[in-house]
């Protein structure tokens, strides 16, 4: 544990690995840091890391209701809140694990009643958690600023109507890079909380991406006048707050970087909740930043495909988990990346001894998934499937395509010669009956 | 197998259980039907059944394409393509170790140019089937009429706008009783395909309800008059084709059936695709008429959380396969209804061996969630968290409350009294890192 | 005015109605209280009712953000604030010239500390309000108690998991139908907040059903016991706050009322945002409603159709307005019930002036659907459609089919002596274009 | 009328402008082809287009029903049948008004049983088609390629997994681009059919875009080969009939030009429900459209907000249309492109005189919109609201962030020196009263 002498989960042990058969609650069946999968320790593969403001920060409210969460710092309040907030995140952080940790600028510290203030404020936390860090194995996989929840930002920061508004913003993002480069970040990370629109009727759409595009360059270039060697990266989201968030997806993302020349710089913050509001799958929207070469950083959770709003569900589905890391694996890894829990116990799991039970659902829901998406690529699984499915485009008519030697007249011409075509069956069924059977083998692996 | 000697599946073994390693894909790794979990073989718990719909009739067309089913019954036509159908069709249950059977009566035998000729078409296959079930064990679970196919049902059947068309349906009905009681099916079910509006716009619902009413009076009434000892199913669904369908989900047919004084005399067929459509999880539909006495039979199959109409994909998923297990377990079983594949394969399945692929994934997704479910039943996993988390209904005044003997006074009086409210944490998280465990560790079973 | 010295809303006039071409923002364009249509005055038709929640208690506070609203009674705070809310209150209610408002217990008084200095609090401003009441024309359309702010209310109220909450809850029914009969309410309502589930795996759902049952029984006795004649009202909503909400939709409800022999007691109180998440369209909530007898009342409002939740914005879609109007004018009317306006200002639209705009807006839309919907009864537009459309049921075995003095023997003769079936088109396209001429020429009527 | 002496709609008028008070069925009541609309004709201005495929070929069957259409050239079948239709096209499109039509090849020619039988088949009906464009106005908005109704595209075209079939996509785009120069084809369209996945699990989406992006560069170069001068439009679609549609939304197709270097050389077809389909409002797509230069054509349709499926209905809804045209004319009108009803008639509205109903309220439709917008932008209603709400950029700090000449330190410093934010409201209630009270007005225009 680290320099702190106070305990906030004196009841909760060390979680330790103890294996599948554990009835252990406090325990890993699974997540086996030091064990080697795929060349690599399991620490090293997953990378995870815990959310702050999920974890230290918020109180389980909801638009209906109040805050539910009982927590052992509950009677504090102002800095001294902030403070015993750090003491509990390094104890927690280090029980349950995870060598990383992320955070917004006010789940941190309070705003004051001005920006000077806000950045005292903060100065004064990101000192403690640097004292921490001495004697921790804990990192900061990413920092961000929040530029939604003040009501100055009722309508955007980057993207706001309102030009004061922007320059706040701008300070703000200036701020947090100071504090990345202080800290150590691993990235920095632009989720557009309310860069969008809450109608079209009112919104000059054009003025904001040229905005937007305006607040990246310029992030860019601060960043490299105070030579903060980090990786930058867009959280895409559809909706909510906002009707419409102008970062919808991967795909409009990078529609976005691309028509304003920032393609080079920025890669991906990737959430599986996010991906399912915005109707695709989480291996979806990995697969579609990986082929691009912007695949960064994930946020791990899951949501309730039945209800049309984040819930940020601890991730525990093993499907997801599976194909969320075969999309990782293939990508050689996260690199600066991380697994990070943007994942919040539900409301009825108010208890803190739940934050715990959370983030051990969580991270060895990942590990499973690690564990049999690595003996799927050791097989071939999906190799193998693709590999005969795509076979015509090996040779002849088919090389020439992949090799772009080929034109309309001769495609014409094979196609007019060519008879009836043989396809080779899709075998979705026979695929996922498969990957079940890998799966409930995992404790074999 | 059966009397027939054209054999349409040659190049597909017999398929049998050969355990959770095995790498044949013409075996079950977990279907094992003389096995018994929780007091019966699997093959009792299961009851599953083949749909003839989906694995003899259809050809795997979409709204934007042609069929693209390889069949090996293809070069027939008419009344013989209806009769290899019959032969393939119980050298398929047979070979997948499919106790049962479902079908419409025009999937197995096609429409004449009028009612008359259509009924001798169903007599003459209806002959053969019971030929064939006389030396099979082959069983008809349900059967059913097509009252949404022909263009005579545009707006409805029992709730058309049109009387001539009511009549039709309701000499289909009486047909299909009959052919139900000669072939010994055990249950009867009305899936009201275009019972419902495609606009409210120039529809007379109320009109279409009390008609409706006496359609299903006029079935129980011509039941009883023949002897036919059946059970009667409604299968819910919300929409598709039609924009609303009268049989949303079980909640809303179970109101009809009570504003028409029929509660008493028809139980529910489930399908999982439905229920989602609906919004539900499966699991909730089953519930939602499991304590309602009414949880008769069951659709297996699952939709695609991302898509907006009924995929009937085949069953694959285990937890949803573990819910819906714990339903049908915790209801004393199905009684006389079953698990029928109500399921396709997707259109890039097209050859023949997908049908047992898919078959297969199917039995062994359901025999795990057996399995597992009967597990959780035995320890006593979810009664246990129910019986922590609702324990202040047990004595003093949540006694009370539960016998009815209190009332608003008494439990004003208690709330005055009563301090702050310690409740129970949900702990929904470690809920579900426990289905997890039990999942993997179903090869232990 | 009512009797407060105060005003609140000095910047904007007593609205008043100019007609279809004024450009004040502050007049009605459509809404003429005195004006008759269709026997009845708009007043006596429309019953428009604010509501107390989003108008005088509520922040414009989002999941991500803190309140926007800017409120000329901020300063004010704990009874301070409950009075000059009440003053504010009837200004803006009598400005706007809405006849009814409506309330929960804790929007109009500050919890205390324990129940009783909560029932304190609220006795005092009930007394304030029935003294306003004297000298105004306002009444109150319905009040209910919120039962899902506070943290007991976790998992629910007369569905609660915990016994003493379910005490409480019954504790705050018994009070608000007190104040009800006291301030003389047409309605009480029901809205179960978090009657409902988060999971289905630790919830008892056949207790919480059999619970709530004896919850309404008690409430219609204590009623009964106080002389208070009222109607009762459920408001269905299928989910949010929780994952499943028991009273999933009109249908859905009227199942429950009639499992628990309640089907004579309750009527609907019907919310347009409320129908589109559940997949209905306003209209088939009400006449879902209507064709039951059941009703009662409604939330006006409008949801966003690309939205996954509630976003209770104020109503302007005409056709929506239209189409509500001609069920309630089918209905005879809304008896007891109005026209509540359960709809919140956008967080954008966070100055005083917009609760006006809003409400302009709203009345505007329905007056306009109003006399669209009463010329298009006077002109039996939709009366005409259904009459051709069905007109098979009027002679013949249509009027048996109808009269129920037909059966399966009969009707099968019918079917095989009658030909090819002739259906009249649904002429959908046609009645759409109809139904934009009769909108665009509202302002002939 | 053309040169064909049959009539296929002789119980149908030609449809003239009537004005709004017009009871004539078949007449237009805003649709006024002459009049003069911000300084062009309507014609001018909406370029209507009568989609072949839903008028002449289909027969309103769905994918749980046959064709219920009933068409005066239902007799005929194979080129006579297709011969057929070329005059009734003809008549038709005269009859409605509409200058323009569009279609798929194998709308016009059924499909012979090689491509070199389909091609002549083709071929012959190009040559009856070009004869009747000599004596008639109706010109060729767009032709295209039917790639997913035949097996062979069973996964896509330009993406299949087999290259045989890539190469005869090929061949069909080939002999689409020589028919659109023969016929002078404003415009040529790719709708990606089958363009997408199934599922990822058998998917090598790298290689597949990779294909995609050779394919369209082949198709320009062929189109520069045979000096065809046409605009190519993407026609973006989110799902259906694939999971997942490689073209999704106007910004996932952007972001492929871009990765692909196609983004000087393509523009967009939008199409209303495939836009509400993708999550975003039809004028979303079009706003994107257009802020990067790129709105090409419009599909004119409307889905069912409730459904899940691209129901394709006729536009009817006058806010959809009104913002529409909004966009449209703020693009400085359509160029080449035009708005071409990609609608179906209802199921239900099954009688030929139903299509001439439907295409009449998608032309009223639109001419409202076309008028309502053109008056809101006389009144700079739109322009004023955003002027108003973006003020702060119009000078200072504001200027300089528009005008890219400041950065983060001087952006700090206005944010530490500026005090607190004042905001404009966004006024979206009274905006949207506004909207009702211009088109309420649009019979004084």
């Amino acid at each position: 544990m680290a320099n702190n002498s106070n305990s906030y989960f004196n009841q909760v042990p060390q979680i330790q690995f103890e294996g599948s058969a554990s009835t252990n609650p406090y325990a890993f069946k699974y997540y086996n840091p030091e064990e080697k999968i795929g060349g690599k320790t399991m620490e090293e593969q997953l990378r995870f890391s815990v959310a702050y403001w999920h974890t230290l920060t918020q109180d389980a409210s909801d638009p209906f209701g109040a805050g539910t969460a009982q927590r052992p710092w509950d009677h504090f309040s102002g800095m001294d809140l902030a403070k015993a907030r750090v003491e509990a995140a390094f104890e927690f952080i280090e029980k349950v694990q995870s060598p990383f940790f992320c955070f917004h600028d006010i789940d941190i510290a309070p705003e004051g009643s001005n920006l000077k203030e806000t950045n005292q404020n903060i100065d004064t936390i990101v000192a403690m958690i640097k004292d921490y860090m001495k004697t921790s194995d804990v990192k900061l996989l990413w920092n961000t600023a929040n530029m939604f929840t003040h009501q100055r930002f009722v309508s955007g920061a980057g993207t706001s109507s309102n030009a004061h508004t922007y320059a706040h913003a701008a300070a703000k993002v200036k701020k947090g890079l100071e504090v990345g480069k202080e800290l150590g970040a691993e990235n920095y990370v632009f989720w557009g909380g309310r860069e969008g629109y809450e109608s079209l009727l009112n919104t000059d759409m054009k003025l904001e991406f040229d905005n937007l595009g305006r607040f990246y360059h310029m992030a860019l270039d601060y960043a490299k006048e105070i030579n903060f060697d980090t990786q930058f990266l867009i959280e895409p989201k559809p909706k909510e707050p906002t009707t419409h968030q102008y970062d919808f997806d991967v795909a409009t993302a990078t529609s976005f970087l691309y028509q304003y020349g920032l393609q080079d710089h920025f890669k991906f913050n990737i959430e599986a909740n996010h991906a399912t509001l915005a109707g695709h799958t989480f291996e979806h929207e990995l697969r579609t930043a990986r082929i691009s070469g912007m695949l960064g950083s994930v946020d791990a959770n899951q949501g309730d495909p039945l209800l049309g709003w984040d819930t940020d569900e601890f991730p525990t589905d093993l499907y997801s988990a599976t194909l969320a890391m075969y999309e990782i694996l293939k990508n050689g890894g996260l690199g600066r990346g991380g697994l990070n829990f943007d994942a919040k116990i539900r409301r009825g799991s108010f208890k803190p001894e739940d934050l715990f039970h959370a983030h051990i659902a969580g991270m060895d829901s990942f590990a499973v998934g690690l564990k049999v998406a690595n003996k799927m690529i050791e097989d071939k699984f999906f190799e193998n499937i693709v590999e005969e499915r795509y076979k015509t485009f090996n040779d002849e008519i088919g090389k020439k395509i992949v090799e772009g030697t080929t034109n309309f007249h001769e495609l014409e011409k094979h196609a007019m010669e060519h008879g009836e075509i043989d396809h080779a069956s899709g075998h979705l069924e026979k695929i996922k009956a498969g990957i079940n059977q890998y799966l409930l083998r995992v404790n074999e692996l």
